[in-house]
């Protein structure tokens, strides 16, 4: 039993670096679908839309090891809530990496207009969906309530931002029709990166629920 | 056994029949955003504004149920896919129910501006998506691999009715510059539109790996 127990837990740290390693790449593209953006690097742009397969087949590895870690050793308590989180996480971490690819396709369209405006608000809403993205990963492996709850604090920030982007595209859109078509993929690109928000909460609040449910019930396989 | 395999098979359709709950909600909600605003009835676009507490109930309880399945029954091969299918599929309805939300706020607001156009595409993008998630979710119950794909295909009628509306509503702000404020609601409402036939897509995946995995592997409790 206990190497049973032992080979589980280093199969879900197996789990858990995939996880971050999913997290880094998909953080990673979202920064590089930015910056291309806010630099005018149209290769860096294009390389975002090409490279999502290692994403994609990390994304299928973690359904695989879920499943498997279900199958073979058939979890409590704790644990069980650790890989159902995974399993959650693990499609959240992909819809970001299609949001990066979603991003630089508005991007490419961006650039091929003159500047709209110096770019600030995108990077800082950007900068933010990447440390919420990382902070709720840190949260989920360290089981640390605190930190997810830090992230869904950071939600609200990015909200504003959104909604000042718009309003000032807005405006520019009224003054100045011209900048209606590179304006309305400012905008859209605004809601990618919330949206990568709204990835980051969910995982933040997978892991309050995963972390209070082994609280409440005094389970904890990890400590064991 | 016998009588375990029974019980386990009886809590599964329980399961299913939740899902089922919870897709016809998400569906009539999105049904009335969209004919709230085709109708211009700001009552009935406020009453979906108010009303997403019994899917966020729903979406408790079948993780609950997940839980238990997974926990007291610890099924293998099929059942586990199908479990791990609901965990998404759950995911996926609750999200539809936001995007019920969303839509109505951005209803609301196009309901202050005179009408833009008479709305057409809109409700053929609102009665497609709906179709589309009714679909994936009998595939996912009666695991039907051939109804999965139709709902594959579906979104790409889907993807161009949202271009049509773009390329359409972009006309429209570049002509009229008062038409600005409304016609964004309408791009954004067809995105909601499009991000829902993306769920369908998701559950409709979920399927096809769900059965496939079945058929490969040979192992089908639901038979036995």
């Amino acid at each position: 039993m206990e190497r049973v127990v032992r080979h589980f837990q280093e199969e879900l740290d197996i789990l858990k670096t995939r996880l971050l390693e999913m997290g880094g790449l998909a953080e990673e593209r979202v920064r590089r679908a930015v910056q291309g953006l806010a630099e005018r690097d149209l290769t860096m742009v294009d390389g975002v839309l090409g490279g999502d397969e290692p994403i994609n087949e990390l994304h299928i590895e973690v359904d695989d090891r879920c499943l498997k870690l279900l199958a073979l050793h058939q979890p409590m308590a704790a644990d069980l809530r650790a890989i159902m989180a995974a399993v959650k996480i693990n499609t959240d971490l992909e819809r970001v990496g299609d949001l990066a690819v979603n991003i630089a396709e508005a991007g490419k369209r961006y650039l091929q207009h003159p500047p709209v405006k110096p770019l600030i608000d995108i990077p800082r809403m950007a900068d933010l969906a990447q440390r919420m993205l990382r902070d709720s990963l840190d949260a989920f492996v360290r089981r640390d309530q605190g930190l997810a709850e830090s992230v869904l604090a950071a939600d609200d920030i990015l909200d504003s931002l959104k909604t000042e982007i718009f309003r000032e595209l807005l405006t520019f859109m009224l003054q100045t029709p011209g900048t209606i078509e590179p304006s309305l993929d400012l905008i859209l690109i605004s809601r990618h990166l919330e949206r990568i928000g709204d990835h980051a909460t969910n995982v933040a609040e997978d892991v309050i629920f995963m972390v209070l449910a082994k609280d409440v019930r005094h389970h904890s396989a990890e400590g064991a």
